[in-house]
């Protein structure tokens, strides 16, 4: 099945950007690159929340689709997002909407920013992996990685690398999605 | 100077206990208590804010004093925390009691618990270094171990160590504060 990703880059205090979405914090490295060019070729899907699209848009001027070769979908509810060319917004419900591609043929799948998005598909048992690369500095505030969620997400450490700018790049497996297929296949 | 030290065991999303203060996700390690161990033998004063104090009251039965042989500060604006045997309850500004606490002799200080106390001292640039063993899980909810601060604090990596169990202990020196002393030194 395929794989769901959570991740980016993040504030130590665990925010994803600004609160006006800029990340002028970021460090670039060689390895950070190396890894996402790496990551990059595992997917063929990306998954945003309506307000990190709408940052995106933002930043794009009006074009929010930085993301060639693979499919981009935008969640929003309201079916108010802004359509844009290459992204596809998705009114359904998220978590219904996730399950149905997992189980469709195809790469990785990568969830974008949207802490919001993050939580509605952690409380559904949807992602597999989480992977940050945290950076030295606590911004005080911004755009959180991650929100109150109603459960508890047990998580094993797959890898934790540290970069030479300073950075440390963990990937976690999340557990409780694993245990939950593992039920599954034995009661076949 | 005496170096504070502002730190703890964390989930991956930031909080130090669950809503009701309990950390039974803590996971136990060997090498956890020898990073302890060694970090006790630097400090002689604990530092808690009153929510992290009214905490450890609960949990030791109406003793707060889990911590033997260095002084323990309690701050409480309000004055209204319960006094208990070997605390001592300051009701005065905690930026001021800590920058003079500094300016004393002795070992080295350590802030715990209380991301509240943790958000004044480091918007008063008091804060020198920070130190996680981060936990591999997402509690959801809980006692956050950052607040949202007035302004960005930036970190440089001493070190990161990943523990058999799998939690990740980092630490970090605080850049913003090194700053500030530098200039301070050169302009005398």
């Amino acid at each position: 099945m395929r794989k769901v990703t959570f991740g980016g880059a993040n504030s130590f205090d665990n925010y994803f950007a600004r609160n006006d979405g800029s990340v002028d914090w970021l460090i670039w490295s060689n390895e950070a690159a190396a890894f996402m060019k790496a990551y990059w070729k595992t997917i063929d899907t990306v998954l945003m929340g309506r307000k990190t699209y709408e940052v995106a848009l933002k930043m794009g001027g009006g074009n929010a689709n930085p993301y060639g070769g693979v499919s981009n979908y935008v969640f929003s509810r309201s079916g108010k997002a802004k359509p844009s060319p290459g992204v596809e917004i998705v009114s359904e419900d998220a978590a219904e909407f996730v399950r149905r591609l997992k189980s469709q043929e195809g790469k990785d799948i990568c969830v974008m920013g949207g802490g919001l998005l993050a939580k509605s598909l952690f409380e559904a048992d949807l992602i597999d992996e989480v992977g940050f690369n945290i950076h030295p500095v606590l911004l005080g505030s911004g755009i959180p990685v991650f929100h109150e969620m109603n459960r508890q997400i047990d998580l094993e450490l797959i890898d934790c690398n540290v970069f030479k700018v300073g950075t440390v790049m963990v990937r976690y497996r999340v557990k409780s999605a694993g245990k939950k297929a593992a039920k599954k296949s034995k009661s076949r």
